[in-house]
């Protein structure tokens, strides 16, 4: 059966395999010590154009949102995200966990505006209650969001204008950034984002590895001690050379770019088949998921042919489906996609 | 000067003062053992119509969220509250300091509607995501709400209904429960709260009491090892004695209500001078609270004279105030702020 | 029945009660911020030498400590403290509640080693692994200890200086302060461990108030959003002036140390009975608690008379016992013990 | 240069690689529900010999731990180690960060006695003052433990049933199971574990895998939403598939146990050789773990051809060191070693 169910129902590009199994009976230091994570983490302050970056592996993305949140923010202080953000809604309330509230603003197609933050920050300063409240004491943004959408380079440039104004750092949950930063329809680069953001990731589980993200704090502002609290949240891998491996391939060669970009060409023929069958696009995504709106009967007809993901009920003869494509989607899938349609 | 700042203004009902003097040399067990705190338990049982009913004596009304919430909640679940529920915004992340997610609803006049509590818990479980979101484990409200409105029978009872058939708890938070009880304008006694809810809580604090609130599990549903729980968040007073006799004196004679009718009284005479007196009336409160729209410069002018609250700012010329009364007020204070106004 | 159970059997020493009622009926600011908490605190400055100091109040013992260390440490810090500290062991876990473990050092009646202490420091940073341990953050001691002990003044000067020569802060423990200033075997004052600590209390509940300690920071190093942080642990009292009031009246005219000095004259009119009786004392304890080792017949035939506290089992036929003197025991009743031993 | 480091310094077994390689192009569903993850456990229920079981797969050590112990214990429960257990000293207070007291036993030779365990789960409950102590809520053991020793049938027997008999679970840490099953000197099999223990985990990161670990409960005893506790963790990993495939080769045809039996094949040569060199064995262990009593200026010597792991400086002239095999240890670097030496 074909399936566009998610971004990671594959394991691994065949590369990372490869020098996993090359590299397998070298004795390396363990916990992140040793040279690949070395290599990989210079190949991404490169890419990122970023000498002051510090990097930091991890395993998942929900994993990576917990422990960056709670390492970065005093106990006092929560998270703002959009209503619509991931550690808002499907991780379980991961960094509720921990201590800290999530500070909920408006999404419109899963970002957040600048004016509604900067009338947030300004709302809770001016509230002679605010000792009462929690603080705000980060932004978080998804890029692509949930829904697939993009910041643009303006709006980035605004949401971290405010949060250096306010003295609060900006984080950037970038679980797809590969596709965020191939899509055909950006101005947002990898530099860019390093110099906006205090902190981000860059998501491998997603995007061609079999697991594992890649913390950027963009200025060597490395919470102290942030090995230890690695440890203290149960996410420090004893063989860290898993990671280091997987991301020193990833950002050899333009691995990460190239992949992503594959997955961008395939959801552009994807997005192409399915407005020339008349498919209503419940937003227009320009990255790798698509969300159409559906009738349910259509729906049942579908999902005996191919996998698919349920996202929302609008109506009761409705419903918003997604079709994701990835670094391993095939060609001739989407074809045999269309000719299902 | 005047003041209608809040109801904790002044110290405590001279009645208690009383019995603290009158009690102060007897020696007794601590921790909540004593025999003030078992005569204050059978009496709040008496009144609430609830033999089945288990006390318990803490000394602050956020300290009583936390500590209900987080030993009736699930790891995995959240309380679900108004957007302006006061664990939502003025409890300093009371709630997600002990792993908890608040779960927002839409607000009207301060109370949550049915249908949407409804319709919130029938999307969580219809959603084939459910696993990686947080469980809805537990519906607070407030009564009188942080708007000083109060919820009717029918709709109590309703909410209570959809807990029940949800098998949630409904907890109430009874900060102000005296001055709702008392009201003109209610239909809600204290045995339907035990009926409906199955754990709430008696504030003292705000009525009459130096510090304490009188928590009340329904039907002998006391989480287990619930004093340890108390003492595992600090909140365990060696001296429970000042809490027994509290509450010992409050629900002897029916003090507690009719000290509660007198704010009630106070108030109503208010809201008749203020109506007098052209004031805009942000929303109808049934109770101690007065919220009133004025510009800003009449405000400037009135707080020469009169203390009272700054709540929201709707527009740059214009300002939502509160105007509270409690079982202290003088009907000559009333007099005397008509007669400033 | 004769009690000498605990120092917190009684309610608060008349004076605090006269003062309550005085100022009952002033209209005061809520959470602490009204004047008798201003003026309190500048007493206790005073009393202290300690024009640097901030000062909060706090309801009780196990909520300061837990409150403070949650405050004063890194997340991936712990406390270190005796063995038979009241943090690791009678306070249910409030300081592993808030995710900081204590690090136990082995306990001399109660008290810790400087050599103890400097070796386990030393230790823990030659350690190759100690990026996987938890970081020592932080002295707790008990003056008096658990079992009436005192550190000398040469002691807390040691501690307090391998604890600066470390960068961790010094916190004592002050739950039964008065007891160890007047004793007639100490050459500690209050000055001095204003001096040595970075953060202490002054308690109040066991020394005459109804509840209550007075929380110093030393040299203007309380903790960012300190209040906030109050808050969100449930432990701001809306009504501060009951604390503010209480204090202000146990530091005017010595009568903090007035009644702690009448316990002290108690428990040494007591030790003399107890010598004279043949008693087997367990320590020598030069404070108000006091511990005897008694064969379990005599302890049968004893306790129908008088209560006391049962403190540990040596073997199946001994226990040892405390009996504790306070602020508000009589002269007679210690004869009236005497007599029946 | 040689390593004998720890038993973590190479990657996987080649057949795990092979396996990972063979399936790379599977389309599989997430979050552990794929068909390998399946196949994992039917194999290991059969292993156990536990048609009872519940099994979960997690990436690491300290994760498991965290996770365990916190989904099981109540909050007001703490969990009983030896004071030489991994959570007690090596995790970064992974345990205490989720709000539990780990409750320290005396260690002998890594293990705790039956004892020791039965006294302080009798004096916990006969102590008049429990309400105010962190109640006892699981115990844990390793094995084989930190110093590579293991409990004989008899003692696992004994400390289970004082654990029935308390009604609190027993918990075992299998970080290096497969070595502890195929020493030459255990009575103690994999179905005894799975009847003696109420939850255990069989250790991959150390046992041939690139990361995972198997959680058992052997009784479906699993906690309520367990699934909903991994993710709140941030342990939930999305390619699932990782973990199920590697688990599913290390149980397909004894691979865990044949590749364990070697690592303690190359321990018992390597043992053997370090006796006839007169090496002074700090204890005697049975499994993959060595600890050698070492002159600090031998110890210089060596490491300059020999990678091992420093333990503990007893005195100031020497130290011990370890010295670990594994599923990866070369007949010819022993043989290497013992020249060196």
């Amino acid at each position: 059966m074909l399936s566009f169910e998610s971004d990671y129902i594959e394991g691994a590009h065949e590369q990372i395999l490869k020098r996993l199994l090359e590299t397998n009976m070298e004795q390396l230091s363990g916990y992140g010590t040793d040279c690949y994570c070395e290599r990989a983490k210079e190949k991404i302050k490169a890419a990122c154009k970023c000498p002051d970056a510090d990097i930091y592996f991890l395993t998942g993305g929900t994993q990576t949102n917990q422990i960056i949140i709670d390492a970065m923010l005093a106990p006092y202080e929560g998270v703002i995200a959009a209503v619509t953000g991931h550690i808002s809604v499907h991780e379980a309330g991961a960094v509720e966990y921990t201590g800290h509230k999530v500070l909920e603003l408006p999404q419109y197609e899963g970002k957040i505006h600048a004016e509604d933050l900067e009338a947030f920050l300004r709302n809770f300063w001016q509230d002679a209650n605010h000792e009462h409240m929690v603080f705000p004491g980060m932004v978080y943004l998804s890029h692509p969001t949930e829904y697939g959408t993009l910041y643009s380079r303006t709006e980035l440039e605004n949401i971290s204008c405010i949060c250096r104004s306010h003295q609060i750092p900006l984080y950037l949950d970038g679980a797809r950034l590969g596709y965020g930063l191939m899509s055909l329809h950006t101005d947002v680069t990898l530099p860019l984002i390093a110099e906006c953001c205090d902190v981000f990731y860059i998501g491998g589980t997603k995007v061609g590895a079999l697991c594992g993200e890649a913390v950027v704090f963009t200025r060597h502002n490395t919470p102290k001690h942030f090995t230890t609290c690695i440890k203290q949240h149960g996410a420090l891998l004893a063989k860290g050379r898993l990671l280091g491996i997987q991301f020193d391939t990833l950002f050899t060669d333009n691995l990460y770019f190239r992949i992503s970009r594959h997955a961008i060409d395939m959801a552009e023929l994807m997005k192409k088949g399915l407005y020339e069958k008349g498919c209503t696009f419940y937003l227009e995504s320009p990255t790798n998921q698509q969300f159409i709106l559906m009738e349910d009967t259509e729906i049942e007809r579908l999902r005996k042919h191919v996998a698919f993901s349920f996202w929302e009920k609008p109506d009761d003869s409705h419903t918003i489906v997604r079709f994701a494509t990835s670094w391993a989607t095939k060609k001739e899938d989407i074809v045999s996609l269309m000719e299902i349609l």
